[in-house]
Parts: structure tokens; C-alpha cells; sequence
């Protein structure tokens, strides 16, 4: 029997190409594993009450970024969270069990509190914004997902998740697996300037880039600042160019070679890169192409909330039968 | 056009004479408003999540009670809370806009978890009971009513439910009427002890009792204890009988009067009670009779609860619009 995941992503804008070694990982797992992919809408809510957010068009364009790269609608559900209303009643129900200590000593809490509240001016002290790893926990469980594939931050969060279903299990009855994390493998991009890669920083390679788009952010890397001239030996280590390399370059020995030997220049070794990017995008833009005419989406996200529903009815059914409910 | 109420119970055993007045209030309003009465099975979790509540049994039991005292299933829609989910929509909804300092202070929360948690042993540290008083709201404005018919001790919570809504109003555009508390009446009768009715005294007179039960408690009535023989005076205000006999008895002064001239027993003057209160629930049993026929309550719940979703559906389609998420 195939095991199941859950993964989600909010809603918060297009995605950039530090985002995409996630996707790709959803794309090798939909094969491996039953498959539900949401776009959390109602988690951007936690931390963006007031920004007005148009989900409408920001969940399409998110469902546009995940097809184009390859999550296949055939494969797995992709659907929007706050179509599926089991999401906010199991929130609900675990609610009733969840220690408000547990939620307290998420270390995420204290840490965005810090930096999207006090630094960053939000409004992060709700109930919502509280009650988020509780979210996520009903997320993954109203599909009684056993494998959740995140990046290593969110490992508290699966262990809170964790925690939860061992505590309702143990009052109730089991009825939900221990979900594990699965720690995919993400490459670390810098955005072009050598910051973190960040929408706010405008630092970001668009997944929907054009081939001129890209060319000019390739141009704006920042390269070793000790080559002064073509010849000069030059110091990868230090190079925005050389990190994208050592991801998107095959070639990569060579290029690191021609480098510190002085045997390519940053202008030339920057085109080579810029090419290499433009091929990768390419097959995502012809996706695109596909899913972007008219209602396309709209069914994928239609049946992708369909079939959700059928799974999270079935836990509901369950979870309310445990706890004397029906 | 009519006001539109919403009001609640907790299904937590069957209902006694001291919740009388809040039923009959109801019946009263169910034919001056359009009326939503909720059983509201998820709030007893918030208190009770450990108790291993048999809600199916719990929910048909005091859906009787209110039959049976004259709630009319054609003039008010009466469901099971659990069973429209739009309330767990609206609640989650609603928590990403609600301070915690909100919640935190509620008069009741303290209060609560002194009496029932420290005292009484209950787990109330939970996230799902600080967000009772939302859950409230949620359940309040789920149907937009402009009233609800409330006790004194809940007047805060509707206070709240009116922050949340002018809140919600303010940053997303006016969906929510600010309802107001209609205050009922409410008959406050002391258990047959003396002390405050409550089930766990086991001084209760519950709405199902028998002829012979109501004499046997009403034979249990604490009476003056300075009246020692039949003849003596005596004091009707520190009797469980005239307490009784005030809201029960039209003929009061009457019996007021024998009292204090002792020309009345208390054997005589608590058979006039029991005949006063055994006529009282009279046409009770006659609807109950009827309404416990096999099937009836359950058809009646789940017509309320299509009643209830068509009304909760239209109000968070409105909802989900605003805040941008459709």
C-alpha cells in the first residue's frame, strides 16, 4: 500500500526559483505517494489579516506555478484549504485537546512574533495566528497523512502534529497515524544580490522569468569582488554565479575549474549560467502554456477539492464517531 | 421585517424544572423572530473533552426537552450544532482578527477555570477553551441575528461577539449586524434543598418527573424550620415550598397568607405545590409522548440543520468574499 502525504504552500505571491526544488520533490513524490497538495489560504490569513490578499487570482497563480513545473492533477489532489471545510472543524475539534502550552512553546510563535510583528509590523497577537501549527496539524491529519514532506524548519511543527494525534489517539481511540517529516532536500539559492532569496529583498528569479528576464538577473549577480580582470584567478566560493552553477550546471567541475584557473570570465561564465536557466525554465513555460488557457485551473482546483472531500469526509466520519459526536 | 435570534445549550443531561423559564422564553420568541436554536454539542467539549460525552443520546434527549415544553420545529430551526460546519468556518475565520487579549480577559474564563478547573478538576488549559467565547460569536453571527436571548452572566460574551463583529465590519466591510442581549426573565428556583438547583446536588426536579416523583421531591422541600407544629406562624421567605409556590402558584397570596396564620400544614401546603407543578408539566409529557415517537426528533434535527446550513451558506459566501477568498 502506497503511504500518503500532505504538503502545502500559502498563497502569498508567484513563486521564484528558490521555491523550486520543493516542487520538484512534490513531483518525484506524487508517483511514490498518495498525494494532497493544498494551497493554505487560510494560513496566509494568520499572518496577513489585514493585507487584503486577492486570493482568487493568488491561488491560481500558485496552481499555475506548481502544474507548470509538474505536480500532474492526475497524480495528486491539488486543491485550495479553505474549500474544504473538514480543515476548520478538525482545527476546531483538536482545539478542544490541545494544550495551550504546546502552542506557546512552538518556537516559530516567539520567532515570527520577532520578526513579522514587532520588527516587521504585524499584527501577530490573535488567536488565529496562535492556533497556526494547530492548522497545519489538522491539515495534515484530516488526511491522515503519514508522511508530511517539509524543509527543516517545519520540523517542530511535525512533531506538534505528532503530539496531537498521540493525545487524541490516546483519548479517543486511534484513528490517526503519527505523521513523520520527511526532510526533503532543498537547495539553498541566494538571491542575486548574495542576500537570502526574498520577494522583499527584489532579489528573486520569477518561475515564469522570460529568457531576457533572466539574462538580466544573471547579469545583477554579484561575483568575486577580488577579479578585477578575465584572467585573474577567481574564487568560486564567493560567487552568487557559481552557487546557481553548482545546481543548475552539469558541467560544474568545469566550470569552477575555468574559474579559479582564469580561464573563463564572469561575463561568459554568467551567459553559460543564464543559458542552463533558460533551459530549465523551458519546459515549465510550455506547461504553462497549457494550463493557462481558460477554466483549466479552475477544474483542476474544482476536482482537487472533490477529491480531498471524499478523503477528509471519511476521517471526519471517524473522528466524530471517536469523540461521541454522531 | 422580523429580528432574526440565535440561541444555545450545551447537551449535557437532561434538562430540570430551573431551566424552564429560558425554554419558555424561547417558545415565547420563536413566533416574534426567525429563530435558530442550537444544540450546541461542540461547546460542551470546550469543558468536556475528557468526559466521553454520548452526544447522539444527549443531543435527542434535551432536543425532547424543548418539544416537549413547546419549541416548534415549523416556527424555529432547531440542529445540532456539530452538524453545521459553517460555524468551525466561521470560528477559524473569525480567530485570525481576535486579539488573544480578548479572549484572555473574558470575566468568565478566570472564573471558570478556578471553579471548574482548579476546583473541579477539569483540563480547561486548552486552546479550544479560551476560544469558547469565539466559538460563541462565531455561533451568533454564523446566522447574522441582530438578538440573542441570553442570561445576565452572558452578557459579556455577546459584548465580545460585538467586537468581533464591528472588528471584522471595520477591516473587511460591514457583513455583521452588533447583536444585542435580549435579557429574558429567568425564574431563579432553588434546588429542593435550599441550595442552587444543579444535578450534581441531586436536588433537581427534572422536566420528565413522574407524579409520584414531584411529590417525593416537593416532600423533600426545605420548609421554616422554626414551625414546629401546624399552627405555629410561619415565614414563607425562608421556604423552599414559597419559593416554589411563587412562580407556580397564581393563588399565592392566598397561600402566603395561610402560611404566616398557620392555618395551613406544610404537608397540605406542599400537595398543593406537587398538584400545582405535576399540572405544570402535564401538557410537557402529552408532546413528549408524540414527539418520542421513533424517528420524529431525528427528522426534526436534521430539517434544522438544512435550515440552519441554507442560512450559515449564505452568510460565509458573503464572508469568504470579503475577506478576499473567493
Amino acid at each position: 500500500m502506497k503511504g500518503r502525504i500532505f504538503s502545502g504552500m500559502r498563497p502569498t505571491g508567484s513563486l521564484h526559483i528558490g521555491h523550486l526544488s520543493v516542487i520538484q520533490n512534490w513531483v518525484k513524490l506524487q508517483t511514490e505517494y498518495e498525494s494532497y497538495f493544498g494551497i493554505v489560504d487560510q494560513h496566509a490569513l494568520t499572518t496577513g489579516y489585514e493585507d487584503h490578499l486577492d486570493f482568487k487570482s493568488l491561488n491560481r497563480e500558485i496552481a499555475l506555478d506548481w502544474l507548470s513545473v509538474g505536480i500532474d492533477p492526475d497524480k495528486a489532489a491539488v486543491f485550495i484549504q479553505s474549500h474544504v471545510q473538514e480543515h476548520a472543524e478538525l482545527h476546531l475539534l483538536l482545539s478542544m485537546i490541545t494544550p495551550l502550552s504546546w502552542l506557546e512553546r512552538v518556537p516559530t510563535y516567539k520567532d515570527q512574533m520577532q520578526q513579522l510583528g514587532k520588527d516587521g509590523g504585524k499584527d501577530l497577537s490573535t488567536y488565529g495566528f496562535l492556533g497556526y501549527p494547530l492548522l497545519m496539524a489538522a491539515d495534515i491529519l484530516v488526511y491522515k497523512a503519514d508522511t508530511v514532506p517539509v524543509g527543516e524548519d517545519q520540523i517542530p511543527h511535525v512533531e506538534l502534529c505528532r503530539e496531537i494525534a498521540r493525545r487524541f489517539n490516546h483519548i479517543y481511540g486511534t484513528v490517526f497515524p503519527e505523521p513523520k517529516a520527511l526532510i526533503g532536500k532543498v537547495a539553498l539559492l541566494p538571491g542575486v544580490d548574495g542576500r537570502k532569496m526574498s520577494k522583499s529583498y527584489n532579489n528573486t528569479i520569477s518561475l515564469t522569468a522570460s529568457t531576457d528576464e533572466i539574462k538580466s538577473k544573471v547579469q545583477q549577480m554579484v561575483t568575486d569582488p577580488a577579479r578585477l580582470r578575465k584572467d585573474d584567478p577567481g574564487h568560486p566560493e564567493v560567487c552568487v554565479v557559481y552557487k546557481f552553477h553548482q545546481i543548475y550546471t552539469p558541467e560544474v567541475a568545469q566550470v569552477e575549474d575555468s574559474c579559479r584557473g582564469g580561464k573563463i570570465g564572469c561575463v561568459a561564465c554568467k551567459r553559460h549560467l543564464a543559458e542552463n536557466l533558460d533551459k530549465l525554465l523551458n519546459p515549465f513555460r510550455e506547461r504553462r502554456a497549457v494550463w493557462e488557457e481558460p477554466g483549466k485551473v479552475e477544474k483542476v482546483l474544482e476536482q482537487g477539492a472533490e477529491q480531498a472531500r471524499r478523503k477528509t469526509q471519511e476521517t471526519m466520519k471517524e473522528v466524530r464517531q471517536m469523540m461521541g459526536l454522531r
